[in-house]
């Protein structure tokens, strides 16, 4: 029954079967620590059960994606999670795993995203950011509150002080441009040989770290009560429908059809594109 | 005469009487460079004498600053160039220089900001950017005019590559809010003992890129006719207000009194504000 694939779909997205244990364990308890403090806020996952998962014909590349609505009185608009895994023609794998909340209009917080890219054993890529809704040069007010007052900066620094961790710049001047001033995005690079030490980095840093800054964002930003004017709305409707159209541009307009097939690519970003839709 | 103590002024100025042979000849570079491509659309200075060059009471700290003003006809608002000399407490010494281009209502292409901090023989920061004066993720036409189409992120990829030169992070989110996406904030720093490496990779790299964006904002910002709205120019005029007055205060309010006393950074910081008023 469709029931069935939907909870088919609801695991398959929860188990991350291709990632390291301490990747999972970091992915696993983001989604749940958000899942549960939201609890009925959130609908559940109405994707059809081809777009919650699929792969590519050959079946090199595998995906899960899930996204739950807010209720009507939520602040927020939807949460979206999601794992990529494809085999490259070296032998080597992908794997990219994100979960990013997005508020709605009743409120100008940030929101929330992660995301994991492991591209080899000894190399990996951390985005971590409460990524703002508003010009902060304009508001520097907003900027105190949710970046200055919170000190979401130490989690950075923290991160800045590890020999392995590197910072990382988006070759998408675009992704650069919507990033929060304490955006976390670096690059782990180990020595070749096992991938042990990212492992360990991954356990004992990054998921402290991606905790903090997850509950820095359900504490001060998810449930800040926020004052939008009428004038301030349309602004935030229209600056957030840009931001969500073009880093989807960004992220997946050209990869995804090469990696799944124009096809499969078409169906699972039409289905996205109607919740990015503001 | 008054009209001697102004050359005096504007001679000091020029001279980077403290900095190292390199370090001068990239200012002096920049600052002809810019004046010569302006002509005569640049009023002479018109800072009193005592604000062109100022020092404290022991004689520790020195300065010079000069602001040349655009004609009305110009698209520049002013221009602001300075340098400071600190003897520390250690015994080694701070020198700042820096240059920076303000362009006016009547077009919303962005500024031009270099300044070069040498806190030791061995330390070196620089920060070189085009601040935009729009909220890019909102005007993503304007980030592929200016920053996409001007290839302008080559220069910080070519920096990128040496090995001394590390990402610098201002402790200023506000600092970091105002920055373009391609903004080059690095930190070089050398082995303990003489300063040549520094001296060959300011002559070497830093000397060549900052006159390479340079000419990216003398030919694509500076002169770029834009077509700038009734509305789009009121929210300029509020967005460069507020602009100016935070980075102000983060550059000045706190530093400048502690360096040079109260009644000396009054005197600069009230000639100065002059200006930033949009």
């Amino acid at each position: 029954s469709l029931m069935e694939s939907q909870n088919e779909g609801q695991g398959k997205f929860m188990e991350f079967p291709f990632v390291t244990a301490s990747h999972k364990k970091l992915m696993v308890d983001l989604v749940s620590t958000l899942e549960n403090r939201f609890e009925k806020q959130l609908l559940p996952c109405k994707l059809p059960p081809d777009v919650q998962y699929y792969q590519n014909e050959s079946g090199t590349a595998q995906a899960s994606l899930q996204i739950r609505s807010g209720q009507s009185d939520s602040l927020v608009d939807f949460v979206l999670g999601s794992w990529i895994h494809c085999e490259l023609p070296t032998g080597a794998s992908l794997d990219i795993t994100s979960l990013s909340a997005y508020l709605n209009l009743s409120t100008d917080a940030p929101n929330f995203l992660i995301e994991v890219i492991r591209s080899s054993p000894t190399m990996l890529v951390l985005i971590l950011d409460l990524p703002p809704r508003k010009d902060l040069a304009l508001w520097p007010d907003d900027l105190k509150t949710f970046y200055e007052d919170t000190q979401i900066d130490t989690q950075r620094q923290a991160l800045e002080k590890i020999p392995e961790i590197q910072p990382y710049f988006s070759s998408s001047l675009y992704i650069r441009t919507v990033s929060s001033p304490t955006a976390i995005m670096v690059r782990i690079e180990t020595e070749a040989g096992g991938g042990e030490r990212v492992e360990e980095i991954i356990a004992k840093h990054l998921d402290p770290i991606s905790k903090q800054v997850l509950g820095i964002w359900l504490d001060h930003c998810a449930c800040a009560k926020r004052d939008v004017g009428e004038i301030e709305r349309a602004l935030l409707k229209k600056r957030d429908g840009i931001v969500r159209k073009k880093t989807l541009e960004v992220d997946l307009d050209s990869s995804f059809p090469r990696l799944f097939g124009t096809q499969v690519a078409n169906r699972v970003l039409e289905a996205i594109k109607e919740y990015f839709d503001v």
